[in-house]
């Protein structure tokens, strides 16, 4: 009894941001499927994030990209994030972008001609000038940055470049903000990607200090990797800042998280809890794109399935597992755990809404409130967001 | 000495294909980074790959993309044809494409829509329209077709529509036409893609007839697949009907043939050769992206490595081989095959251009032609051809 | 309710065949980790496969593997099969061993030394004296054959020899007798593996006929490879014989299966039942390695997991997921599915179980049996069975 | 001119390590299929390695394994170390072993069980002893520890216990010895390996010390891993300490260096002259199985595959590359890459074993030496080396 209200009582204390670009369109390199409904503004973005946060209960921030989610003037920030507030929302991680313009080609921050770096590094700085205005706390760095040939460029050059263009930004953090670096196995660069794995974003924020923390996207590993380890040992080092969530069956699919192993997700869950991991200091976060599905459904659905295995991860028997795991009795410690995955935790979860006061169903919820067919009406004209590749 | 001379005959033979839209802009979808002097039409194309020829002696014909390359007008293919051969060069295969329209969102041919499929179904025998007004012998089909999420649509219901158009297809053939199929691992289907194999291409081409022939993309295929043993089980149920060449570190790359794994290359080349490949009836094409190097340099560059490749598929001593195989001498068999590769074949091919009457270094004698700084300045204006993803 | 009573009655008459050698000793190349109590000879291991069937109620058969399940005398299968019945089994499908001789290092029926291949053809032919003998329907045919190194040996010949070996033992087969051929992606050969993938293995049972089929290993494919289409579409061509069933996270690891994908596993139950291969023709084998854990609550926890993934796939509620797929809803046919999935069917099997006059609760069961003491005490001395590598 | 021979002159002082237990049988689970003539004792092992020396000219040191080259009494090792200088040989690495005891079915160090993680660590201290009495500068350890089973035991208390470990063997060292920790993907652990890739091993090296380094082995990554990037890095950490080469199609496949993917060896050994690894402090030793060829000619073979890509490496235009890269010539940075690696430098190799007064060819000289037919015929009796699984 206790022990499930403590889990009902941390899902109820969930968070999950949302991000601005899953609002858009988005596709493959073959083509975006463009959808109707979909928000031309960053405003309208926060409009649907609402719905996602009406619905669930637990999206309460929007992740921004910049420039997709520029604004101008010089209240810009300040206003949007006034408009995120009046929405019930907070504005999340500002995500920089150094990989959509003709200068990025051979790389940014890496890139072997130093005027293209500086560009990049300014626009870095320029983020957090905006984390500034809009009050966010964390810088999100992706940095799409590597060769496709070997012999193309120097690995060993771009990472003396790549660490002085980190230096710079994490010296202008101010107090309370924090460098996300995330890694990627590959894509777009095809043969040395620059932070290509967990370990060298590590290396990269150790030298660097505190602030500046290792991001885990789920679908940026190469095949068979075990997530939920790397999870485990980012924890034990402090150095487990956020997830990017989205999931996948070959490569950076950015699916709907959950969609292509739950069992997967219900073990990192379980690592994240375990290692101490459920605190605002890890940030969970959505990252995802949804090509052919309706995307704000999508996005509570996946909301929903981050959720469930939660739940699951929150019933695990702590002490039955660390008895069985002492005594050696791999199948005793291994029933443990797949006790809890094979749980149904719905109804739970629906209770948990009952209890926050919104519906138990939110895919019901959101398909009965109009909201789509709205959106559909209403949003005719202008240019529809996107990646803009 | 016979046996060089031999090697060299062959190689002077040799037909490599290239694909109209590699001389356009490509990306991945995160940017499409354009190139200057990059083709506005077919025409333009043509005469980019007409260089590619005049440089190798080797790349006589020119795959279509429809609708990339459609022209219009009563006689456009056989003007475009005409042009072509001005230029020295012929068509080559029309590549069908039915990925590219909104309706095809969840599939072309294998959409649960009927509409769609028909569609999709009245494109596909425009092609062969467009092959008897070009005198192409191939056309080429590759199906973007599949599903991202389980439960998507039904795999087998799928399959029998694929087996309806594919039929359909295959009816409206004419003499001397064929139907290349090529499998794909997965991309842009994240989920169950519906030609993802050699395995169910070939079962489709089996009970089709021997019009319909497999198409070996070199990038498709799960990590690790051993691709020349594919190559040796094709030709030998007779069903190999081409190659699309490029080279990947990861999944579908479209790097350059040859430039990921030589050796990988060559073990193809030299199982094509062991398996009576090296014939008409097996069509070798390119099929790459340029997204970051200049195009036509590194098309030269693609249509060396493969003849580099085959140079030393040829100088495979088969006689020692077969000795130290069958007499299970794993070392000597291996040494044999290897001191095929180790050997450096560039002096042989220079001499093999100079027969030609060509220069023996394609690479400086494309540099020294001013044709790339030719076309940046003729080429303002316009759009530049591309995937238009 | 009624659709309840159909799923229940489903599970009642489901067969899940036991590997003989599963109870037997196993490891990795680094080491075998004896365990206590393991069976010494082949009617010990009917003495735990006895248990397996007694926990579940259904594990009725158990599958030999030759020479390691060998017994001596005119009569001796005669007499093991008839030991079987006494414990309510039957004996399942034989299974042959050309891989452990030393003569078999370069292969078996595809080595190039004709000798060779002719001891292991003999091998083969007798283990079909041997189904004569038990009354087994199913040649289950692994063959370990391929080469470490290019250039080794010539991979088409060894097609050849492979289709000669297994037109011979066609021939042989009795009437009702069947060939099951499988493949694996992979080790012990580390170059090209002789029958690497479905579509080989499928090629060679299309041409020797009906008789002959393919086995689908679990643990067979590279990385990423989606083996519920392969189930579908072997079921489409009718070509699907046997499933050896065990999970992986990286290679062939011959996990338990369940244990590492639940959700690959009943997405491939559900392509089983949706394409009708829920029936006898489709054999349902487990083919484990319990390194680590102890052997027997290892294979009732592998059988409770095939029948909570066969639960979940009869549970699909084939006409909404018929619905939302024919009208394109991505979203609501991957719930349909998905809610059967996310069902906990642990008491559905409790009441199976209960109608069928056992325990609800076959590991708890087995746990009180006793019966893990028993063997620990009696079965000292002797020669524990194993791999006998 | 100048540079060939400072190229000559780099390839005479390359020092390549063989292991004792290549000199042994090896297999796969399945079988090991032993040869005639192999070891029976260390001694015997060492007189083999010494013939590798003594057709290559750069394979002086031969690295122990414990318990597999125990020996007994006071001055044993010291005895060992002797035999090996008469023969012109130095002992190598000392390598570990806490994976083939009963004990360590769970683990070794990070064993849940604190009296096997004892006797463990107790070997391990055994080992600094035995590099004492060696001489032997590199103690090697590899972990086999992992898990096979989620929930199996808790990740991060077995990095608790892996540290705790690593601190007490690292204290023992004496001056002038190393730790190097091997990092593997999986197998023989086939869920969560303790030290799965080079982070693990490098953030527990870093907190270590300097005595403690990683080691590179070239098969012990995830599918289309960047080997080149990770040496790289690692030597712009000051973190590489050796290479176990061998080389892989598929998982730890542990074939002969060079012979799956010569070009990635190569790619490998231009960062390590890049990155200045190429020094006694980077150790270069094999670690590989010839469980189908010869053993002494494999090694051979493996030792001249190496030297080829080494003289390749070593053969790279460094300020041709640099101009290139830094002009962001894509193309043309490349081509010098490749320049050297398509060049043929075995008659540069032959050349510089002449100058050491060794035969041009190693290959033939071994055969024409008679010593495999020697021992052949000695070697008859006792108990062959051998993994011992």
């Amino acid at each position: 009894m206790t022990a499930v209200s403590a889990v009902k009582a941390a899902l109820r204390t969930q968070a999950i941001e949302t991000p601005s670009w899953a609002y858009g369109n988005s596709g493959t390199r073959f083509k975006v499927f463009a959808q109707p409904g979909v928000p031309r503004t960053p405003q309208e973005k926060l409009d649907d994030a609402a719905r996602v946060h009406a619905h669930t209960g637990v999206a309460p921030t929007v992740a921004l990209h910049i420039p997709w989610d520029k604004v101008e003037g010089a209240d810009g920030y300040a206003e949007l994030a006034k408009y995120a507030q009046e929405r019930g929302l907070k504005l999340g991680a500002i995500n920089s972008n150094v990989f959509q313009d003709d200068d990025y080609k051979l790389g940014s921050v890496t890139n072997p001609d130093p005027a293209v770096r500086r560009k990049a590094l300014d626009h870095l700085l320029e983020c957090v000038d905006i984390m500034d205005a809009t009050g966010s706390r964390d810088l999100k760095l992706w940095f799409s940055d590597g060769t496709n040939y070997p012999g193309q460029d120097d690995i060993r050059a771009r990472q003396d470049r790549l660490a002085e263009a980190l230096a710079a930004v994490y010296e202008r953090l101010g107090e309370g903000q924090r460098m996300l670096l995330e890694y990627k196995f590959f894509e777009p660069a095809f043969y040395a990607t620059d932070v290509p794995d967990w370990g060298t974003a590590y290396a990269h924020c150790l030298k660097l200090g505190e602030k500046a923390q290792v991001v885990v996207d789920t679908g940026h590993h190469a095949p068979g990797t075990n997530i939920e380890f790397i999870v485990a040992l980012l924890l034990r080092e402090g150095k487990l800042g956020a997830f990017d969530f989205n999931s996948r069956f070959y490569a950076d699919d950015d699916l709907m998280v959950g969609a292509a192993d739950p069992f997967q997700l219900f073990r990192i869950m379980y690592e994240v809890v375990r290692g101490g991991g459920f605190t605002p200091d890890v940030a969970f976060m959505l990252d995802q794109c949804h090509n052919i599905e309706a995307k704000i459904p999508a996005i509570i659905r996946s909301v929903m399935n981050v959720q469930e295995a939660t739940a699951k991860a929150l019933l695990v028997d702590g002490e039955a597992l660390a008895a069985a795991q002492s005594s050696g009795d791999v199948l005793a410690a291994n029933a443990v755990l797949m006790d809890a995955y094979n749980t149904d935790v719905r109804p739970l979860l629906a209770e948990v809404r009952e209890e926050m006061g919104i519906d138990p169903d939110p895919m019901a919820a959101y398909a009965r409130s109009g909201w789509a067919e709205k959106i559909i009406d209403e949003r005719v004209g202008g240019t529809q967001a996107g990646w803009g590749a």
